[in-house]
């Protein structure tokens, strides 16, 4: 069974102390009452994972995890196999042992846009809002951040991610909570906080960037990922009925707009890094993530728009700094 | 000492009984911890007004309320000069036995602009979101609304509402209760709920909708009055620093994206009724108001434009219907 | 469905207003998670009994309730059945139209014994705790009591109250709650606070008389009926096992134990105003109650002893007040 | 500040894990509302104390605590002025560096009457409820326990135990929290439980007794040490006011009568091991407790009685097992 143990115990002699106010609380909630009924099913096929404690694992340029010496063809094909009962995979790709998790998107595309612009994360505790499988969390890692925390209400991608971290070997400086951000107290203890592929899918973009604020040290870096359109600081869409088929699409601003919420809710040094449309090559189908994707939600005559008549998806990287306890704040 | 016992009295045989689950504590809470530290000041000026039970109220055309007969001239000017301690009055005007309670606004304009549009109020239990002192409380009374709740979270207006109440004879049909639409539970017990002024304030007006639906009955009607901009249905103005010198506003949207958020949130028949300037004699600094009002919050150079150089205060007022429990929602 | 929305009307206007800051959420919780599965079949018999709004009802010498005129033979008859079927009936009786509840216990002889010694109820708010099916609650209304509410946690009894209060034409002066003592706030607003039969299945006689001294005003009287032993100030007695087939039974003390715990506690005045073996004519098997009673709960060959070889039931009567609030306490 | 982080990452990783849904927001309020408004400056006091990570200590025979290598006279001597300013120390004695903490107490006569009689601690996970300061604490752990937890709401004896705990090099398997054990969830993890001169303190024993057995494991084992009388199973003795001077004395049953209720609460093996009566030696005045002790608590003419004419202080010490979970239990 998941289990979070271990993680209380690394907060407790850190500056997150204060979390277990109500974290263990909350998490005690989510077992009984919230998550996923298949859970269990997924908790059997960890079971079944070999020990790969000491295991070598890369994370300079993906994420690749090295099979153990005296790991036999067969098993490497059963771990192949349980792997992809977690079906759909959607961030990656994974490299282990040898075969590749090809997943939906090329998430590492992401990462190789926005690793260069972010202050470097050595020795820095690092939240990363809505990490999915937490396939990002391994890059930060690999960027030497000391602890990296990801959150995201899935149960399927909590057990992703649990299967990915035992057959690293279980390193303890890295863990995923199924938490809504909405959960979390204002922590202010983060160094830096990832929110990437969320904003436009709440309701109010506002409380979702003061809710990052409140996770960040005096002096911490807000690295914002989210859809924009084109326009000046008017504009905005919002969306009548569904966005590239997603129900719960509220706010797709332009970057000026954008820009201009993370001022007025106190952050400074507001820039825009990258304006990327996704490409089909970016999001796709694949052989471990079946369902549709990208190309079928955009329209077949018009690929610069969606399915519905509306701007194709377009990504900005933003990044911000929360004042210093001594500024104006 | 300002109580709800009466209030609670009412709601405990009507389809509002529920609230009980919440509120009595909620206003226990915001006596001993939230109310206002002048709010016992302003409870002795009402113990010192005079007893008008079964005074004559006139609520067609304004509100006006006789004095009693055998009322001096001496405890008039009594009572006017308890009533001006309770500056600033913004919202009215209010008769007064031989006085006017000459306010900021001209509330009754705003009134008699909606008034034509609504669906009748008789039998209705109406909830004003944001009521301030009361004043649309008193017309939605004089339409015959058969039961008239208002919150708005300021001590001083609770007590102008009070002292009105209680120079009115005191009915029980009317209650003001001094709380945000946010501890509100999801009564989905009112049949009309009006919002006005309230909207450009909240940093999330889509939740902002969303607990206005949630007040309202099946087939329930909103009135919705706030700050709108020119545009199309992408257009909406977010002010970098303050708005016509108030903090704190985050969205003013296009009327075409007004009506959005609203079909978006489930709501059906929306329709734009009236869109108006708000002139400098609507709203402008009097005897019982003498702070600064709209003519200093405007360019005086060009009061198309706010101080701040923004488009000068225009309102819409949006009329929408909840859905049948047997339709689509 | 019994609701409680006419009490909660009761109160908000008296002293016991401030328990609207609890109790509406509790009998929600109460109705939903904690009422006996057959609640919805007891409400279901209510829904069948007559309309006797108006009806004429005697509570000087018993609880006796008249047919109003008109009603039939048979309707009697269907209304004697509808009562059979709330089975089994302990506390009474009651005389219906034509036909007596005849129930488990002669409830009348105990309120004979005490009702010379207490003070006067009229114009007093009273509090019955762990009341029955409220037989005595009624003597209480019959002794001029203004309000009478009784708490006892049993969804049957409360049905039982709730059929003989139609019967009686809906009076709003008296009321029962499915609660247990200990989830009532200090109400420090009843002027008599009866406690008949509790004691003795208390883990802890203090906490219960702390309890009960919480319920009442300054000034105000607790009358304490329970379970006895003969002894002096040291005495008390605790079954190792069952006491008469009961479980749960923790502390029977001696009349003067009991006398120096009420002192201790606070209240003044103490004393035992009767002391009654209880007879097998008092307590005993009937029609409407043909469970084992009393003479199976006794040794068959020494009816001074319980089955269990302990001292037969004897009960005693306690009077005590609680102080003024300007004397030391 | 004292600080729990420590405390917490121990249990995180043990059968006490589920602890921490509630405890840190317990502690969190106990800091923030309840702690000792001296509680700031015994801290400071703290901060003087000597670096002495990796002393020697001998918790054998007592409490002894060697001076680390360096440690100058004049440091010594400060130190003990530091810890003077902790009076009243109640429990010990303590031997620290060349000086003794003479305090009211010779707890460890009690521990020498116990200790033979009680399950090896060896492994165990130990609570010690009441507490006090520590004392018996260090014993548990010079008797092998594999981690031991007290609890005693005193914010003093809090600092002196971390005061003990910082001279003794901060042992890891050792703390004590400011909490009553009414604040407990059931935990039931602990192998052995103490509870020691707490229950004549409550109003409740029977709770008491419940609550201790929710802290044990299936077949964990608790001692239990409280004041008692001489009498048969239907005795006790409730003191009418104050007993030796203390204020909330409410039960003091005979051996036989706690026997009983150890066996009723579902405890089994139930035996006493020692019956001693309080002497003037055991307690008394010292130098480090210099307020009233025994000797003034007793009648100067009968030392067999306590100045209120009650029996004088005799202390019992009973041992009982929670049944296994294939128990009857």
């Amino acid at each position: 069974m998941i289990e979070f143990g271990n993680f209380y115990a690394q907060i407790a002699k850190k500056s997150l102390a204060s979390w277990l106010e109500v974290l263990p609380k909350q998490l005690k909630v989510w077992r009984d009452e919230q998550a996923h009924g298949l859970l269990p099913n997924w908790e059997k096929v960890l079971a079944k994972l070999p020990d790969q404690s000491g295991a070598k694992i890369d994370l300079t340029n993906g994420v690749t995890i090295e099979a153990k010496e005296g790991l036999a063809e067969g098993q490497i094909r059963k771990v192949e196999n349980l792997l992809r009962s977690y079906h759909p995979w959607r961030k990656g790709p994974y490299r282990i042992f040898d075969f590749d998790i090809d997943t939906e998107w090329r998430s590492d595309w992401k990462w190789d846009r926005l690793a260069q612009h972010i202050s470097p994360l050595k020795y820095r505790q690092v939240l990363d809002v809505g990490c999915g499988n937490g396939y990002h969390m391994w890059r930060m890692l690999g960027a030497d951040a000391e602890f990296v925390v990801g959150i995201d209400p899935s149960s399927l991608f909590l057990a992703q991610f649990e299967a990915i971290r035992q057959l690293a070997g279980n390193p303890q400086n890295i863990h995923l909570l199924p938490l809504g951000i909405e959960q979390l107290p204002p922590l202010q203890a983060f160094d830096t906080v990832f929110s990437m592929g969320v904003l436009y899918h709440r309701r109010s973009p506002i409380e979702h960037i003061f809710q990052l604020k409140d996770q960040l040290v005096h002096g911490g870096e807000l690295i914002l990922e989210t859809l924009v359109v084109e326009g000046n600081k008017d504009t905005v869409l919002t969306p009548q009925g569904r966005y590239a088929k997603m129900n719960n699409v509220w706010f797709l601003p332009s970057v000026d707009l954008l820009a201009l919420w993370l001022e007025k809710c106190g952050l400074e040094q507001v820039r825009c890094v990258d304006v990327t449309v996704t490409s089909v090559q970016e999001q796709r189908r694949t052989q471990w993530m079946t369902n549709e994707s990208l190309e079928q939600f955009l329209d077949p005559n018009d690929p610069s728009r969606t399915i519905e008549g509306l701007p194709a998806p377009k990504r900005a990287v933003m990044i911000a700094r929360k004042p210093s306890a001594n500024d104006d704040d």
